[in-house]
């Protein structure tokens, strides 16, 4: 029962030794929650973004059904309520940037224990890393995340986690979730056209209540007054201070309710979304 | 005697089933012509830019005595005239972003043939994949080539390769080389200081001859007179068309001269640069 395996044609094989996520970054991966009863109740979701993703690399027409076999194997293995990391490679073969339809798509599966987090809310500040535009990978879960390396990577440990805003000083997302906020009377969360990941707890979000999708700028940071990150294995946590603003959280109810239906989603004990 | 190895810590092992190369692109590559006499005639500017790259994505500060172990280890293979792939990761362990100092950079070497190319002029066309902007990560040859695959994917089969320019419609690069120009009366080659990897036949043309280093608009592509492309493998390589625009190619002659002393440095009968 191994916690990591590759898989080619949706059958197990080695690890590859050389292959285009590894030489390009040429691949999608996907990081999700597995319930107690072994469903991954956000599939659907994640499902989705990874047929955007594979479209916009114009990878072949049957690689979703090839990750689905391998995903079938590998849940059959009985690993509950943990999470899943999934990534998929346009495989081996070349040296050159250009691809061939000759090439087979490599998935790998890995499973791995969700840890107890803290519940208190996160403390924030704003990354010196920006996000670079780029609409033709925007909204996909791409393996090409140096900036978000780099970003965690000078992240001071008196911090949580980032913030990250683009070339043009709007806010995108934090280093691995998006960001919401409560700001004049209504919840809002950033416009990913040109950059940006749109995580799956986003979108099951923009499904449950009005979130208005929009640009927030550095300069509003100071008025938002709740604001919160969602990620698609440990849910949404709040943040109560942003570098040196301390938010008021009036909304931290509407935070918790949304964390409860989620953990309930998580644990298999609601219906999947569809 | 295989094509391909990994090392961890100078020393071979199997090849890792998951290292942050393939899940985030974090790490460098380098691919470099060998002489018949075995040694790397472009090792000390290719050592530069790995250098350059190391500091810039803040891998531990004895990676890059590990790569040159490495090498030293691989060499002794004795593959000889012929290509060889250099690829450095930060190596395996957690599923996050955020990376720890007790990561272990692995290396990856593969030798390769260089083919015989055609020595005709090359037909271009501009992509319509635009470079994003990272000044973090411009000029070093990272792993998130999503933009050049993605550019190489779209290319028709008509055109030999395409150039690529930035969302200012600056022109910065073809797919996998570097681009010069001679326009004016003088040559030049596009600046890269928003993004762009800064090759190093570049770097060893700027030291040969004076080249401008400057901005090239997409409208000044009617106005150029002679053009080629640079590859650390290739060498360098003549443009005759851009799109609908026929170059008049008036400066062969240069191409020729600087063509010809690289070749002498790739087949090890000039002394390597320092």
């Amino acid at each position: 029962m191994p916690e990591l395996q590759w898989y080619c044609a949706g059958s197990p094989v080695a690890a590859p030794d050389n292959h285009r996520a590894a030489q390009f970054g040429d691949g999608l991966f996907e990081t999700m929650r597995r319930a107690d009863n072994g469903s991954l109740p956000l599939w659907p979701l994640h499902r989705q973004r990874l047929q955007r993703g594979l479209v916009a690399l114009d990878f072949p027409i049957d690689t979703l059904a090839q990750i689905e076999q391998a995903l079938a194997h590998f849940e059959g293995q009985g690993r509950h309520n943990s999470g899943l990391k999934l990534l998929v490679s346009r495989g081996g073969g070349g040296r050159g940037y250009g691809y061939h339809a000759d090439m087979q798509p490599l998935v790998m599966l890995q499973a791995f224990e969700v840890p107890d987090w803290p519940s208190a809310p996160q403390v924030m500040t704003v990354s010196d890393v920006r996000l670079s535009h780029q609409p033709l990978l925007a909204g996909i879960k791409h393996l090409n995340r140096l900036e978000q390396v780099l970003a965690r990577g000078r992240l001071a440990r008196c911090w949580d986690d980032c913030l990250m805003l683009d070339g043009d000083e709007q806010l995108i997302e934090s280093s691995c979730g998006n960001v919401f906020a409560y700001v004049d009377g209504r919840w809002q969360t950033p416009d990913l056209t040109s950059c940006g990941v749109n995580g799956v707890v986003r979108q099951w979000l923009l499904q449950q209540a009005p979130i208005e999708v929009t640009k927030i700028h550095r300069s509003q940071l100071a008025a938002l007054d709740t604001v919160f990150v969602s990620n698609a294995v440990r849910g949404l946590v709040p943040v109560s201070r942003i570098d040196d603003i301390n938010l008021p959280m009036s909304q931290l109810t509407q935070i918790t309710d949304w964390q409860s239906q989620l953990q309930q989603l998580f644990s298999g004990r609601l219906n999947p979304v569809s």
